[in-house]
């Protein structure tokens, strides 16, 4: 059974060749001809449907709205907030052009909008009494990229944008890390990857932000992608956007805001931490078919067809599922659904029925096993949390022992040049990050919560800090 | 019950002024500070979401497949069809910069996608077997416009765009006509508007279309709106963007295409068919709040929150419910949600809950009905079927005796310019359409289904034809 598909460059032969022959071969999505833009095939696309759905519902849960603002942003309105534009101004599409006309203003694609729900909230904002403001949209945004990575970096991609206001400086940087908790939430359950949560250092937070809070996630060829942030904005967005209300004393104030945001990178997490030599391997919450099921030869044995209606039937109340039609082999159909990293496929043939039983082939272990047809029911019930479970725990098993302590500088090069990631004290400037990542290629991945209070010596500036970092190469 | 919302403007005051109204009135969206471009709130986006939802279960009962297309699109491929990009030249938003880096090939924002499917279908399409192709996105699209009123006319709008392609001509055209037919169940069954379906005249086809299938609405100032539109594309397209396919003789074939789409102006049709001078009025099926639950006073008997809590819990399994938590009076209630064009409104205080019963205001009649409590399943039930029945029937009501049938050019002018719609005989040139728009302010809607093979004279050539053609003027 642990046959490799020809088609599926093995992982240790190539990593990156890898992940494009998984793209591919999976039909997630099909390049386009602008350097950087892709097209998300039904395939690739349903999988980002179903996790909008899932996070969508969690933000319903806490009162979270969703709307639309327009995509584009006056150039001018950038100049606002200073750090904010030196971060996106190289990256911006900008339209200066309708037509054959020249525009006497020019305009920007949104590469994030945090400007523009300002300008929303500025004229809807009265009173105390109408925060916090919690708004989210699930739209595209666009960020010139030099270099391109389908899902990983693209100058299109797609995510969802929650932006908050409130009152109190308090209120909004728990609300930060109330969201940054549902995207572990998210992530861990229902993607069923492994989660390292933490503060960005300076050097490493979002353009404008007071403080940004990652969640981390190690690939299999050990490298860092981060899958979701989380920032607290502070006044830096509401004041330079003047937002304000009136207080309960009845004096204007400036609210504190925040932003959240999650994309289509998660596709490149869910890619590189499960999926193996045979294919995709798709956590089971966000399958676009969770059972596949496939009737052996039933162009010979018609009744094998109404049998696939007949389970089918049931399933698909509770699962989605889908038959396959195909008459091809046992062989064949494995290895087809390995390469689409369907969860649980179904497969019986004349026989197999006369047994009343049918052979289930789980893709996370790439075993067969005869199921008798009257227990199926209770074996999707048992198997989908086992197959979520062991999912999360080869996860697990495999980012044991990449995090090693580095209490030197020396150390830290050692660590990472074995590909490894470092953890260290560490409390220095955005030029030492910067001086870090140009010697070594590593960048500093997060501040690491609950250090315990431990104190140790800073690895560049060797001062006592309680800052215990994590450092890693990452996409 | 009648007393009109002092905020909302009458409509036979000034029709244009009543629609803004509404719309600021009810929160549906907020200007934005470049023209054409605006901000869907909570409670207008809930709205298009709604209909969004409806729909693709629809179109996934025949087979369509989600996905998502790049945005942009290189200039030099729309020149590749002649027709097409005549259409759509002159609205184009045009990127020619990154940052401050002048691109070599200028790009342009998506007015529709029909180049960039081709330009997919020629990179997945092999055999007759992969056919058809029923390809579908829920996308934003851009067509700078001149004169701009939201909903009904943006620079940025919302939209479904339908894809397909077929193997027979006979195939596709098929195709635009079932999909014509879902439009119309849907506008007809969930929106509560009826329709007229009808062919486009040559003058007011979709650029690049052989054919285009339309439906029409009338609004409640008498004029038209096109609110779904459903077009046969021929070869126009597959052929120069080189689609093929080995066909059933091992020959390469072009195959046929067909493209359909329903956007956000539908929201604007749903605002001035059904609406009043209290505010908005919303179908049952997509209204964002389908039961709002009020308990009067529940600051002096708290009670009554627990009772509201109880009424939701029930109804929101099956209705979109909310809970009115403001201390207001009844009176203050109502107008609130007439303005929100909230379906059904639960009333209640003390008296009411020790008597076990409840009033509930309706807004289609506006008219309030006491309820005992145990009846209320049933009350929905019932209530919700003549709710949408009622809303359809009042809108027939509102189009009977509009059109007029005209047997000269004359009498189009006499009915047109007492603002009605004129059926006429009509099979004139694009010239005549042009010149028909510029003497009267009318277009052809379209040319009407079922005209029982009578033949006349017509309007304008003088000469015998079966082409029955509506006229009117149009948003």
């Amino acid at each position: 059974m642990d046959k490799k598909n020809e088609k599926i460059i093995a992982r240790n032969e190539d990593f990156a060749k890898w992940y494009t022959s998984i793209i591919n071969e999976a039909k997630l999505i099909q390049y386009y001809d602008i350097k950087g833009f892709m097209i998300y095939q039904p395939y690739g696309w349903a999988i980002w449907e179903n996790i909008k759905s899932i996070l969508n519902s969690k933000f319903r849960n806490i009162g979270v709205q969703d709307l639309y603002m327009p995509m584009l942003i006056m150039e001018s309105e950038f100049e606002k907030e200073k750090e904010h534009v030196e971060g996106f101004s190289p990256e911006l599409f900008k339209i200066k052009h309708i037509g054959d006309k020249e525009l006497s203003e020019t305009l920007c694609i949104r590469p994030t909008s945090e400007i523009v729900f300002c300008n929303y909230w500025k004229n809807i904002l009265k009173s105390y009494k109408d925060l916090p403001f919690l708004h989210n949209q699930w739209v595209n945004v666009f960020r010139a990229e030099k270099s391109t990575k389908p899902f990983l970096r693209n100058s299109e991609f797609h995510w969802h944008e929650l932006h908050c206001c409130y009152e109190t400086k308090q209120e909004a940087i728990n609300q930060a890390k109330l969201i940054l908790n549902i995207y572990e939430e998210f992530i861990s359950k229902n993607l069923d990857i492994p989660c390292i949560k933490g503060e960005k250092t300076p050097g490493e937070r979002f353009a404008g932000a007071v403080n940004t809070y990652t969640i981390e996630t190690i690939m299999q060829d050990k490298q860092a992608l981060q899958t979701a942030t989380s920032h607290f904005l502070g006044q830096n967005f509401t004041r330079p956007y003047q937002v304000q209300f009136q207080d309960k004393n009845n004096k204007f104030s400036v609210p504190y805001s925040t932003s959240h945001g999650l994309s289509t990178r998660t596709i490149g997490s869910i890619i590189m931490v499960h999926s193996d030599d045979n294919g995709l391997v798709l956590p089971f919450d966000i399958a676009p078919n969770q059972i596949s099921i496939a009737p052996l030869f039933a162009n010979k044995f018609p009744e094998l067809d109404k049998i696939a209606e007949e389970i089918n039937d049931k399933l698909s109340k509770k699962y989605r599922t889908n038959i396959i039609n195909e008459d091809k082999s046992l062989g064949y159909i494995i290895a087809q659904q390995q390469v689409l990293g369907v969860p649980f496929t179904i497969i019986f043939g004349k026989k197999d029925i006369d047994d009343n039983s049918v052979t289930i082939f789980r893709r996370d272990t790439n075993q067969k096993q005869v199921i008798k047809l009257n227990n199926l029911d209770q074996y999707f019930i048992n198997e989908s949390i086992k197959y979520k479970n062991n999912l999360y725990n080869k996860a697990l098993q495999n980012n044991s022992n990449v995090i090693k302590n580095a209490t030197t500088y020396q150390e830290l090069a050692q660590i990472v040049n074995n590909g490894d990631w470092a953890l260290a004290f560490f409390e220095g400037s955005i030029d030492d990050e910067k001086k870090i990542k140009s010697d070594l290629g590593i960048t500093p991945r997060c501040i690491v919560d609950n250090n315990d209070n431990k104190v140790g010596k800073c690895i560049i500036t060797n001062k006592d800090t309680k800052q215990l970092v994590l450092f890693a190469r990452a996409y």
